[in-house]
């Protein structure tokens, strides 16, 4: 194997990658970029970690809704907690993604940043996923774990931008992508600041503050971040305004999308996945300059080994 | 002089800072912080620069303004406005904070974040303080300078907190403070996602998205930094709700309060300022566990010396 991107293959997407990193480090050439400008922001969902059957968010709003329908049962009546509740895909699929993260968000109100924290990263150590019977937290993409620490080798600052809730991804960002929790963006609730007994905390609101998908993800990485990344990794449509976007500053750009086209290591979908459709981005990625990865063949293997120890 | 923060007093101060870190850095001790945990929080306006007789943001959205009446002489005759070009701080006193930052924040409107990051880089690089006839950016703080520096070193994250917009201390965070531009977090305007010619760029809308100050300085830390700080510094009742959050943790805890007490070498203020007072924060800070930092007896000098060459 390689020493650089042991997982990529070798061929037109690991080269790009190599070769962009290759210009932005040529000390005196007009590409060259100071540390500084070196942004990479990663979609989350099916771009660093599996995607199917739904958004790991889903099941973590799912199992918060349980407990809460243990002591309210007039939730498993109605809808759409009634859909989650019974995880039914299709109805899920009707809500889309917005109306499950809101569903998941409602289902944290009321609760601490500190618990929620707490809680989030307690149901991540054991959560699995239904489809292959492994932890969420196992089914991240080793080639995607090397190119962000080959990224962060050569000073490049990793952003997540996920749609996805950001404290959820928060609670594992650090262990398993060595990416701090300031680095990730996501997808909010309001809070409201209480002081009890002296002490201050937040209460998460049921109510959203920013759903971070396509415009917004572009808005939230220049309210987060306040400078325009030059390489852009993302999976779906609701990633194609980041790619856009990244690729319209001057100078050395990459952006990139993960084609999920691997039935048998992995899965394989784009335009029917009606949560989160590549089809777009699929179909406009020649004239946008975007580099589509492979997941077939452009990765060597997907997930790390069996035996992780999160947290 | 000490070779630790040199330009520090020997004093209650000095020695709390010292403290600090030598706890968090005893390795073995239940006080000891991971990096990860090193987060210190610093108002901008008053804490790291000097704020008479006004923010700086005001002299900015001023500046602004002008080249816009200019153009439409009407506003001219109409408040705040009319205060604004005329620099009547009695009205702008009475507008408040948020009421001068919407102010500046409209002059913006319709620009993208690229070209006001150019028009602010470009004023910062000459505007002077009409008091002192020295340029802002010199007018920053040497003792802070480096304070953060020696956190740095010691592996705290610095992140600045601000009721002053976020781009505009973007376009000097870096070369000033060394704090990289995605570790500032400011009030911001909402904005709007265009493409043009096949390039995206972000308008600036003459909406306020969020007013950075109070209570929402704890809402923004949680959302930009996802993590509790250990360390803030402020100088005003604005910084009194993010003091108490960062002292409301386990563990090590450092408040921070800069009392501006040295009229013959900066400003004497305290209650009296209208825009950005201190007083509750100064009535309580015993109470809380707060630390006065005296400038004219803690800091041996104020200001670096001139001759800065930003940017």
């Amino acid at each position: 194997m390689p020493s650089l991107l042991p997982n990529w293959n070798d061929g037109a997407g690991r080269t790009a990658i190599l070769r962009f990193v290759a210009r932005v480090n040529e000390a005196g050439s007009p590409d060259f970029l100071p540390p500084e400008e070196r942004i990479a922001t990663f979609d989350n969902d099916g771009t660093l970690w599996c995607e199917q059957p739904l958004q790991v968010q889903f099941f973590f709003g799912r199992d918060q809704l349980k407990k809460l329908a243990d002591a309210d049962p007039s939730l498993k009546l109605r809808q759409p907690y009634k859909a989650f509740l019974e995880h039914d895909i299709a109805i899920i699929k009707q809500e889309g993604k917005q109306g499950f993260f809101e569903v998941a968000a409602a289902t944290h109100a009321g609760m601490t940043n500190d618990e929620f924290h707490l809680q989030a990263c307690a149901w991540l150590a054991g959560a699995k996923n239904p489809l292959v019977n492994r932890r969420f937290i196992d089914l991240v993409y080793r080639p995607q774990l090397e190119l962000m620490e080959f990224l962060q080798k050569n000073d490049f600052r990793i952003f997540i931008v996920s749609g996805g809730g950001v404290d959820l991804i928060r609670a594992f960002s650090e262990e398993v992508y060595a990416v701090p929790r300031s680095q990730v963006v996501g997808s909010s609730v309001k809070t409201r600041m209480e002081t009890r007994d002296g002490k201050v905390d937040l209460l998460k609101l049921p109510e959203l503050q920013s759903f971070d998908d396509r415009e917004a993800k572009v808005q939230n990485i220049a309210l987060h971040i306040g400078r325009r990344p030059v390489l852009a990794f993302g999976n779906s449509d609701g990633d194609l305004a980041m790619l856009q976007y990244a690729l319209s500053g001057d100078g050395p750009r990459l952006g990139l999308l993960l084609h999920h086209d691997d039935a048998e290591r992995e899965f394989a979908y784009d335009r029917e996945f009606a949560v989160s459709p590549l089809a777009e981005a699929l179909d406009r990625r020649d004239d946008l300059g975007i580099t589509l990865i492979s997941m077939k063949n452009d990765w060597r293997s997907i997930f790390p080994d069996e035996g992780s120890t999160f947290p």
